[in-house]
């Protein structure tokens, strides 16, 4: 991918419903502010952010749980993403 | 439990009413924002978290209590847990 | 009291009126923000908190002000409590 | 005074208007949010509170003005008191 | 002048129209929030203030610039003056 | 170009709508508040910025994915740009 | 000029339209929060301000860009001016 994101941001890509069943996490779909789960499609480089040191912990490729309005929504080559800080990201599914 | 949560969050998981009782708490249930009682199920790696040191105090197998409406509620395998900082955590019950 | 404050917060005890009395303080009972007079159960270890060294001023058995609708009530075997920090502790009363 | 303030707090006690006019002090007292007078009766210890070194500049009998609706107003041995933050004394009249 | 502000706050009095305009400032007098001409009559220790050093930088006697509605207004000795934080002074006018 | 921002600040100009497909990202038009793409066209010196270390990791003639209401919009020789903090800049596109 | 800016303020006076349209700014005139040209009269000495070291990045003749609703405005001579912090300085124009 070569959206780099910038400081302490991720790109994520949303997993579907069918891959959320079999990692074992479902998630209510009536519920309007759930968590999501996503993959990880690229990490930005961390260092000082806002004058903090901010160390990435997730990794390209990673299951994360994620807040479903956190971040902002991007489409790219027709796919769509979602670019947010990494401590708007709740979990690793492993 | 294979969701690792990041930065200084945990997973815990409710303890029913009777389990409460067991343990001496008694929550009353018609209060809407009652602290509830619930075990930890994962701890996060802590660390520098908002630029700020976070050491983890709590351990998987405790039994915690939290304000009710903190955190994000998640399910997985057909259980519910919730994601939420160490900070809301407010005293381990022994 | 098996109930253990995570970092800087403290387990109080409301005291009646009557001791109110005998320790001179009297609190009007028409106001409805007034602080109230309660005796420290349990204190949490202290130590770093949100980034912050805190340590703990205030020790099992005193008697101290606090702001009435400071922290979280909980129940315990029948008794009920108040969980909060010790910066919401206004003063020790000997 | 056995009220001991916890941290940067003080207790002080509002001075009755006939004192204020021989310290050549006049608080218009039509004017709700106005500033008021009074004795500091107790000073906490200072030292690290919410993060930041406090030093307390204040000692007990000073004559302090202070903003009306700082602090929590408490009564002891039939006498009004107020709790409050160093920091909401604005200055000392000597 | 008898009242000594506490950390970085500085006593100042209003400087009357007519004297406004031989120092050369004319401040529009049908604005409700426009900036005041004031003299500097005490000006406090400065040193630690909410954890952060703040070195004075008036002095009395100097003519400032001041934002009309911040600070305490007080009476003294018939006089008024308004006790603000030095930091709400806009400027210095030789 | 002879406009220098200060501090943190960088300035873009929007790159318009085929261009976008070209470098593969599709905003979609209808969302008011939908990130948009541009090129910086100048970027402040970095430095201590409000107290914080700031190193300036775009430069000129990199695509940069931004939201589409951070900063502020200014008209130059004829041409629209936007000045806006680095840290409203969400990811570099290679 | 004889106003001397306490900390991180600046006195800038605004540029007229023509002056801006031969240094090739254009700022639509019916935007009411368009930013403005100006040029620096009078600069603060920078320092500690509000706990952070500020270094003065512009000087007295620079031309700049400003936000126009930041500061405070005031009249000096019968000329209008406004004071107000470096960091509402959005960019130098050379």
């Amino acid at each position: 991918m070569n959206i780099k994101p910038l400081g302490d941001r991720v790109v994520i890509k949303k997993v579907e419903a069918e891959e959320k069943t079999k990692s074992g996490i479902v998630l209510p779909s009536q519920a309007k502010e759930q968590p999501q789960m996503a993959e990880v499609m690229a990490v930005g480089p961390g260092g000082m952010v806002d004058g903090k040191e901010v160390k990435m912990e997730v990794k390209v490729g990673d299951k994360v749980i994620f807040s479903k309005y956190a971040g902002t929504e991007i489409k790219y080559d027709g796919e769509e993403y979602t670019i947010l800080k990494q401590s708007d990201l709740l979990a690793v599914v492993e």
